[in-house]
């Protein structure tokens, strides 16, 4: 058997049944491990971004140093986290440019400064292949981080932004679309969602980042608290976008946006958040499902997996 | 101007030069970043190892995946601390066979139990080529972190083990030689001297793995020091191989022994220290220099560096 035969998420349960982790500090199957420290709790998350599968071979090297970056810093606001430190692996292929790497490191180094993040160390190898590893840290007060699995059946689910301009500006990309600035800026500069998610922090009962895309990711909240969601259509705040469908925006990843589940005594607060807007419900159940004037919408499987 | 035209360590230089780390915890030039937290402080390191560079593409996977974590519990050592919590990135081709991904897993998580590490967090993603990034995070009291550059003038330099038993291995795998599994294990299963470097921690003045090799590593103290040494050749403990010369031992890497500056004052715990043979002494200057009956040895450049 090979490792395409149980895919990405199939292999992070592997790892996940060798951890030998004691049980005391969260680990494999959340968008962070956490770990208590005295009054504080540090949260730590790793990433690979690999040329040909996570980014394009002539990628602009600024835009990507942001997004390796951004993406990590994601995780930490996926817990309602305060990033805080990077650390940077660069597996560079022979024949790179000195310039690549000035750029890389110039804007990876100008997202870290937008979120108060310090670059603490780094390492570097050559490759056939460029890969980047970034390790972020992030903090909050001890028992403060929003985990994947804690979320009730009764609380109201809700999410930042917009949901598909991100893939949005793949296509637009992709199909060499004129006029779409917003929505490509959304797929290679995307914003991490730090201060939206510790706008949330004390009402929400489970977070995560929208990253394999929303109905996926969603689901994700749904297997590791061990219940459903019902999404209102009508509620959700699709992306301005008339040249994919509403299907695609749900399907798409890389929105890092925040979906969370908020218990529902706080929903005046949610009402009131700049940043979030109500979208469902979470009930007993096993999943997501999209409800339309009652009906409920058939999506195929959707979402983003390696493998 | 390409990565290769500058080296492994330009390179670190240039990561170190955009660094925005406000100097509250050291940084990128040491083996590990220390945050203070409270009346600890935390040790992040982090590293990649790519086939073709780092092993083989033939490699066993138990004895890689015990030998990826080694390493990088070493660089815990290298700062006397005590390892804690790691996370694993696996880039894995695909035709992987998942029998390879579960014998890896069995060696990294049993180096893992041997030293106490808890395995938190990981990371798949496709690859054309397999690279294995490690994070490792470590804890020390506050302020007892043995760092690189903080040796003096008039302390004393000792070293755990032999020198030189990696190198004999590599060469013996190389040549196939037969009759040398101890050196064959010293290079492909070696053991980060954890234990070793705690014995030391109250007495020691700079510290670091040999990684890159007895002399160069050394040199990187000498480094971030400001300081120079001379390493006594008689009193240095060699490999028992007969098949590379000295000079080969004292430049080869890999060896993951411990060498550390003391305080003179200490001497005589060292000297009942069962792990550790004073080899030489710090001074005024700049570099490593080999002693032997009161003449200077010439070594030529040596130790490994990628690009």
């Amino acid at each position: 058997m090979k490792v395409e035969n149980i895919g990405e998420f199939g292999l992070i349960d592997r790892i996940k049944a060798f951890s030998n982790s004691k049980g005391h500090a969260l680990g494999i199957g959340d968008d962070c491990a956490i770990i208590p420290q005295g009054e504080r709790e540090i949260l730590v998350s790793v990433d690979a971004l690999v040329e040909g599968v996570h980014f394009f071979k002539n990628a602009e090297p600024f835009l990507l140093g942001r997004k390796s970056l951004a993406v990590n810093i994601s995780d930490i606001a996926a817990m309602a986290g305060e990033p805080k430190w990077a650390f940077l692996s660069l597996s560079l292929k022979s024949g790179t440019e000195l310039s690549w790497v000035d750029d890389f490191l110039k804007g990876f180094i100008s997202m870290a400064d937008e979120f108060g993040v310090e670059l603490l160390g780094g390492d570097t190898t050559k490759a056939k292949e460029t890969v980047i590893g970034v390790t972020i840290i992030g903090e909050n007060p001890i028992g403060a981080s929003v985990k994947r699995g804690t979320a009730r059946a009764g609380d109201l689910v809700c999410v930042s932004g917009k949901i598909g301009c991100s893939y949005a500006g793949l296509k637009a990309l992709e199909l060499n679309l004129k006029g779409y600035q917003n929505f490509i800026e959304a797929h290679i500069n995307p914003t991490p969602r730090v201060n939206e998610a510790l706008s949330i922090r004390e009402f929400a009962t489970a977070m995560i980042d929208v990253s394999d895309g929303f109905i996926q990711d969603c689901n994700h909240i749904c297997k590791q608290s061990g219940v459903g969601m019902k999404i209102w259509w009508d509620s959700i705040p699709f992306c301005d976008a008339d040249f994919i469908t509403k299907e695609q925006m749900l399907c798409g990843g890389e929105d890092y946006q925040i979906a969370a589940c908020i218990d529902r005594r706080f929903k005046d607060k949610i009402e009131k958040n700049p940043y979030f807007t109500i979208v469902g419900e979470v009930v007993e159940g096993k999943e997501v499902v999209i409800v339309k004037d009652s009906d409920v919408i058939e999506i195929k499987k959707c979402g983003y997996e390696h493998f």
